[in-house]
């Protein structure tokens, strides 16, 4: 898919991740949201762009003379605008795959976030960055001498769904959800109507009509 | 019970979870409390008010040329002022069995509020309306083709504690709870006594007395 | 250790979670992390102090002429400025064992905070005093008739680290940490010194530094 | 699929489950494994036959004047030779949806087995049968008040896979296993040639060849 | 209740667990159940008998100079003919609560078996004995230094129900249940019954009856 | 450690893992436990040998032309007499990751098991072999496509016990322990002795001493 920043500018103004599962439910894709343990560190983030892939492996000591941050750095050096690192750890508790200073680094290269399927700590100063992160915990334990990245651009699974490079992730308070490639432009054209659809059913139901009636007239929910 | 919307309304302004807990421990009525996994969706909503339960079962498929919300909208079109909508999904993470469209519906009603067994989406609208929504999970996805509502009106269980039609529910921060009908008022009696009780505990532990003297006066904790 | 209430001051304004982890996995402690299910009340708490542990015990019924918290008074009457009040509950869910009135007490004693393996409850008037608690849950069931402090100052396990008394406890949004006891001066003085390196590191990030390069120079992540 | 009482027998014969699920992996069906927490009653038990599903739903005491067993009772009175009944309870361990009286009736039928997703009870008198039961859990309490089959022969999911009416149910030792309708005939074809194969990579391996020269060989593992 | 050895002797004969829970539920009592991960170390073990609790506690040390085993020594050698150990470690993986040696005084007593919400370890040589054990889990590490029995014959919960000291407890493949002693003989009575009726209709499904039919006559499923 | 194969085939005729583990407590090694999760296929199991470690990682699909299957065969293929397969698949139920040709491979190389982290198939014809295999879960899924294995004999958890390659494993019916390389002649020394001193304290105990005598004697429970 081709598609340039104001696409994805665009997307994360307007929509919004129930909206965008409805219509990908529609399409045939009910397999597109990450597990609900998946959460923003910060409530008004809202993350989408082009999904980066990482997966991990545990280990058990640091190896003398070796980066074990080696591949993980290659990962986010070589980020471009719009691009989300997806990280499968397994849902580890061992260690955290993120923090701020790779969320320095990836802002600097424009990346538009990252979802990590395990924990990633320095909250505060992630949240003082505005960077959407997701993850499924929080905590302070490095990776040095616990797991490292084995490699990327893979097909990877996070929060339970299949992330090709190249689908699109979103997130928002609601969750994380992928896009794959071949629906995208589909998917955010169909969404984009039918946010506009749900606010003439807000409306209705706000001045009282009964849900039946509106149900009725929109065939919305 | 018939209590008038004054009883709700000063229960909301004036009580607490804890301290509602205490009395219906006092009253032998120990298995009240939801479990801790239902939370608030805004840590300054306040619910109290009568349960109305629905009860969902999983389906996998939507069928063709039937409504699935049917039994939800006949729900939420019939809820009264003070009903609370109570929701046992069986603590799913297949769908979202609560979300904006149905806040609006249940706000229009003069309903005061939700609690869910499973998951709620559209937090961030949600939040807007300052309708007090308990879930024990959030995520983006509609019911169509994952579950539906089967029943209302029936005893339920939600959060491990069995809810009847006519029980009340009242939840804060610290969490949700079951009234049974026969013993609310009693109920909330000795709870405001109780909370004026804390007030003089509270003074004199902050002037520095020992919790043992306290306790030794006032046997509250 | 001896030290005194400046070294507990300027670590909480200095110090956070992380660095404190990266500096004991340095120093030969890996096994320092609590359960990344302790969370903290208030995102803001900064928690430092002398453990002062506690272990609980269930019961299931309130024994006629017991005063079931005795030991619980007894151990809050004795704490000291900057002592942690660390409650082993076994992560139950079937009571708090930390409240609003103990949090009252335990500031009118100095004390640094409260961490606990279990439930605290009266979570709004606790975030009011300020006083950090970090807890795996929020519940409002009293611990009368359901469990009991059944003896404190003993080698505890707390979000599964053992914390022996006069160990060190530091806790943030990251998490909670314990410190060995002869480790403390070491683990505080070294993770002062990375905090400061860390800002170099962010700095030529934040200018566009090649993740890569910045590593080669600094060795830090 | 029409095929007669002597493909199910051959396949309970000739068949095991690794090697009919190696053989669907290779069809492009990966999803077929029921979770490993559906075990077998008895160690020995292979089922083999067409899924009749059935849908269960919470209810929370008995109705007054109803046959709360209704529906299961129509399920078993309509099995068919080689016709295994699959249940799906959600995984509950609220109630046993299945126990001898229904085993007994379905083996008077001529049905194959039984997969509950959900507990089963009277698994002594059930082995002595030697009908095929696989179950998530064991236990005694019965469905009365606690949960009823609501709908039969619709698609339901049973150990976290989707099953149709008309796909084949496979189970040994080693697992669960759903094979689609229209891969049936293939599947199986393919996993008696397998069956074969295996027999002399075997050999090689027990005479001592080395796993390398044998995988090279024969490209079985 | 004043029941002779002749009343346990003929329950483990003729009676199981299924029959009696649905006497139970009949009865008003529907949560005599323990959780089904509580499980017989052999599958035709039957246990029957009269509770006598003991309630642990988790310690992190073996304290210099106490003997650890002191409470269940003095359970153990009080035991009388029928008694059943009922042990609440909390279903702890911690360590083993029960053993050869506390199995072999225990027969020695003529005690009629144990329950343990926790592990037991010394499955061979206890298998070997006949004595009926049901536990949660199998370990191999001892309690001492991790765990140690706090007080027995009070109330406790064992897999989740609440067993009081004069309880029945029987159990076998299908589980474990507890009788309230006021309903014990009632208990008894009605499902040496309902096992005759059973008898019945088991009879007229095997000869090929439809279920609709025979449940119509005797209402039993 | 320099030990011989008498040392190996007297350890399992004579030991077992209850009393090596009470010897270990002894010895300052209490964290030598795997999770009890982890069971042996056939009861009568008994595993005794030197670790080989293999660490296992995620993948989501087969890549053309490589060999998955690689370093496990090379791993099998080294396996020397006494040596045990012990696998870190971090627990997953994703795929197993032993199975029957790896257990012929194993067994040809005079092999003394196999500890899996994970999922093992093929139990029936394992189970034939007599070659123990000890495993957290029995799935029927192969590994291709699903995970592999990324290298041997580093240091790799294995239910929750760092293992390293030289360390010595044991296993029965109560479990699996880890024995550091250091501690193992000590180890097996004391429990050789432990268990002559446990066959005095069983006598006493069947001949109807009082336990607390029996205790005060010998000092073993």
């Amino acid at each position: 898919m081709d598609v340039g920043p104001d696409f994805f500018a665009e997307g994360r103004r307007r929509l919004y991740s129930s909206v965008l599962s409805d219509v990908l439910d529609g399409l045939g894709c009910p397999e597109h949201a990450m597990a609900a343990a998946i959460r923003p560190l910060d409530d008004n983030a809202v993350l989408f762009g082009r999904a980066r892939t990482g997966q991990y492996i545990d280990c058990f000591e640091a190896i003398e003379g070796e980066n074990p941050y080696a591949t993980e750095i290659a990962l986010v050096d070589d980020l471009k605008p719009d691009d989300v690192a997806v990280l499968n750890c397994g849902g580890t508790e061992r260690y955290a795959a993120w923090g701020e200073l790779l969320t320095t680094a990836a802002l600097a290269r424009g990346a538009a976030g990252a979802v990590i399927d395990g924990q990633t700590r320095d909250v505060k100063p992630i949240r003082e960055t505005g960077f959407p992160v997701f993850a499924r915990g929080i905590g302070m334990l490095d990776a040095k001498g616990r797991g490292y990245m084995r490699a990327f651009d893979l097909p990877a699974q996070c929060g339970g769904v299949l992330v090709r490079p190249g689908d699109l992730v979103f997130a928002d308070i609601d969750g994380a959800l992928v896009i794959p490639a071949a629906r995208a432009e589909a998917a955010v054209r169909l969404a984009l109507e039918k946010v506009a659809a749900e606010d003439t059913v807000r409306a209705e139901l706000a001045r009282g009509d009964r849900l039946a009636d509106v149900f009725a007239r929109h065939r919305i929910l």
